[in-house]
């Protein structure tokens, strides 16, 4: 190419709402995933892997919570006309498996998946348009057992990550319940604008938290006028109906049995309404069995998100303790995750529908709680043992010691820059190293070599003034024979582990 | 949503090109990829993840061995009106990360990576428009102790994944060597038609293999007409400029030494020349200090996959045992990756050189390796333990051995359908399960479960006739105190992977 040539020069930059990961915490969100998976391995569910183009036909209408499906999906056409989009969660893509290969597959199929998802979407704070999900889907499992096993497993995962019984909670409520309240209120799907109705008086229990029962009660009656004057045109329930809604949402007891008999008068006689809450006593019975009590699960009438979208039970597993929102505010850390039933996954291809269950972890919110509670960060996080190159000519040499340490299972590299001492220690620093090993002629000579704790190091450096850093750096260091340098290396690795341990 | 509505039923199909995978053989390229990244990050290389979308200015045209850069890309317009590309490879990304942050990152960056990458092409049969890559790469590593490792965590890689050393080699060449070759035999790069007479003399090396010294003959000089009467236009060489290089590609030698004095022959006076031959002279240096003889790193200057895409060394890993190819022949595996120096890949961005060196694996070609070799499946493959619902009142009873056996850590499950027996045996011999539980009415009463191998069940079924199946089945199972479920469980399976270690 001609030097001539205006040369095109593009901006070197990560696409809006996209992020690089790297380094430590990479590798913790991956043993915080494989933890995960270990979990949904050990619960039978098999492994699959589907690619991140489907046919946009077949992504269908499964995306939970939004109004406006296939809205805010990466979309382009096939060079042969057909739309591909790059799936939006894991759901969908196993919907399009499972009717494909519907013959061939056992039933109940159990499978566990985790992988990126997209999302066109405005990006935000902390919100990206590419996220992981790790999911595990019993299709073709018609009981309650299923939904137990899946309630119990989010907990078993949730311990199995670390946490403490007192930092998570799992919550569950039915669809069928609330659709039984409405129905007892006279609410009934004959009505057009059911559906619609439906939806308000969702959004409005949802708002419980924020605007109390004082609120909600407008939102389900005439409407609502917030401070600044706008006004949220409410569900038009009479008193009577409100009253019968607002029963609902105080059912919640820290008791499930107990919130299932007052479920049960919120029902009245309603078909449906009674059928949820006998799946909920079902649930109920199976993890009690299994030694799940109410401080791991609890019923929940107040869970809605999902409630328009699944079609019998609906879990959440939240976090419970407190950490420091984006805003700064200490509050509970919320939801990482949820799931439940939805009958009508295969339908949209096969036209029957097909019982299934499943759960799905938000994972950069789940591996951000684990943050939040220092359960993360192991020995992993540090970087390699450098060996530093104090003679250009003996690269060899140091490339052999590099080699012992690594047959030993010890992380190690021979510095491959071309500068000297000053930015080798830089970059050992940059890279986290716990230790360098240094071979210059002095120690050539002796038949040794030097190991120079960086952890130590720079505690030392930290604690006493500049004048004195040269004896800092000599309480740090220890000189091993040659022979011993893989000795010498494990030794120091395992005393700074053992400190570490000790902090905390 | 009305049932008079005509119902769009979309078809479940998994995309053109694209595929599904799952199970037993999903998780044994999983664990290969775990080996890999273990050697990786032995040798200090830190884990990266960037984004599947790039913007396509970014992405460059860093596609090695394809004349037509930027084809063959999945793209679509943002909606700010930037253009989006999936990756191709995982370089092009990390010459944007490296550049986007270049003066944070420590220098040299090393790191490893692996992830999907997306190419918009006439898919084949083995070939997808998605697969997986699995990187090293050192930047900012100038010296040929960093490609010496390269190669040497290559083929060390290799090991890790249980291949015998006579299994695979690594194959070094030198783009250098090349340029010197053609330089000597009075071909510049100040002649415009250089690059493409460059090409055409690297495509007819490549060729070697197929057509013989005669054909090449043809294809460096004249042309070459075919069987079929089509006609190649050659490179236009003189018989002396022939005769140059054809004595390069006869220049390989078993012996390291004696190929690069071959090679410093073949290359005359030409500095560029001379400095590639000094650089495989390193290599050999550094490793056959780290006792890497010529049993796995040859040096081959038949390698041209990639000179025209690399700056410097040229590595390919190639696996030397004979399989079974696409038309049924045998015939050697062949390549499994490749890599080399770029001292180019940042410039795009920066404008400057910064120099590099990389290695990437093909995936699924060196999984189809593994599975030639029955070298994966570990006990991995199997599927659950299956505890049988026997009474349907008694599924709580069956959750609590499900959960016995997944507290000892025995991958298990309660049959989660709605069928009976003969369905649920089914399942569990779909599911690969060892073995399964069964707890009928006469068991309960005797305070004893039924364990039933699945495995030796199959074997004396395929092995006696019909009448005596009953018998076959009898012999296959075992009665164990319910009390003993989990010890009894255990046992079997291990009865069960010692029998399958001892077939092989």
């Amino acid at each position: 190419m001609s030097k001539k040539q205006k040369t095109f020069r593009p901006k070197a930059r990560v696409p809006r709402g996209l992020r690089d990961q790297r380094g430590g915490a990479l590798k913790d969100e991956r043993a915080m995933l494989e933890a995960i998976a270990g979990v949904y391995a050990r619960y039978g569910f098999e492994l699959l892997e589907t690619p991140a183009l489907e046919y946009a036909d077949a992504l269908g209408k499964f995306l939970p919570d939004q109004d406006r499906p296939n809205e805010g999906v990466f979309s382009l056409p096939d060079d042969d006309a057909q739309w591909l989009s790059l799936r939006y969660d894991l759901t969908a893509p196993l919907a399009r498996f499972v009717a494909q290969n519907y013959d061939a597959l056992p039933k109940p199929f159990r499978r566990y998946q985790w992988g990126p998802v997209w999302r066109n979407e405005k990006p935000g704070p902390g919100r990206y348009r590419q996220f992981l999900q790790i999911d595990a889907d019993s299709v073709g499992a018609p009981t309650m057992a299923a939904d137990a096993e899946m309630i119990a497993m989010v907990a078993e995962c949730m311990e199995a990550l670390g946490m403490a019984r007192s930092d998570f909670v799992v919550r569950v409520n039915n669809r069928k319940i609330l659709d039984g309240v409405l129905e007892y209120a006279g609410l009934t799907s004959g009505n057009t604008d059911f559906e619609s109705q439906r939806l308000t008086v969702l959004r409005a229990i949802d708002k419980l938290d924020r605007l109390g029962a004082d609120g909600v009660n407008f939102l389900l009656g005439a409407g609502r006028k917030d401070e600044s004057g706008d006004f949220t045109k409410g569900a038009g329930l009479t008193p009577d109906q409100i009253a019968k809604v607002m029963a609902f949402t105080r059912a919640g007891t820290p008791d499930r049995r107990e919130t299932c008999a007052n479920l049960r008068l919120c029902v009245g006689d309603s078909a449906i309404g009674l059928e949820g809450v006998t799946e909920l006593e079902e649930i109920d019975g199976l993890l009690t069995a299994l030694q799940y009590g109410s401080d791991r699960v609890v019923f929940d009438p107040s869970v809605v998100r999902g409630l328009g979208y699944y079609t019998g039970p609906v879990f959440e597993a939240e976090l419970t303790f407190e950490a420091e929102n984006e805003q700064g505010e200490r509050t509970r850390f919320g939801s990482v995750g949820g799931g439940g039933r939805y009958d009508g996954l295969v339908k949209m291809f096969k036209g029957v529908e097909v019982p299934a269950t499943g759960f799905s972890f938000g994972v950069s919110r789940l591996f951000a709680a684990l943050q939040a509670l220092g359960k993360t960060g192991g020995e992993d996080s540090r970087g390699p043992v450098v060996v530093l190159v104090m003679d250009k000519g003996r690269v060899a040499d140091y490339q052999v010691m590099v080699k012992e340490l690594r047959d030993a299972g010890v992380c190690a590299e021979m510095y491959l820059g071309g500068s000297g001492m000053r930015a080798q220690m830089k970059y050992a620093d940059k890279r986290r190293a716990p230790l360098v090993v240094i071979e210059g002629e002095d120690e050539r000579a002796a038949g040794a070599v030097t190991l120079k704790n960086l952890i130590l190091g720079e505690k030392l450096s930290a604690a006493i003034s500049d004048n004195e850093e040269w004896r800092s750096g000599a309480q740090a260091q220890v000189s091993v024979p040659r022979i011993d340098l893989v000795k010498g290396v494990e030794n120091m690795i395992g005393s700074i582990r053992a400190d570490e341990q000790e902090r905390g």
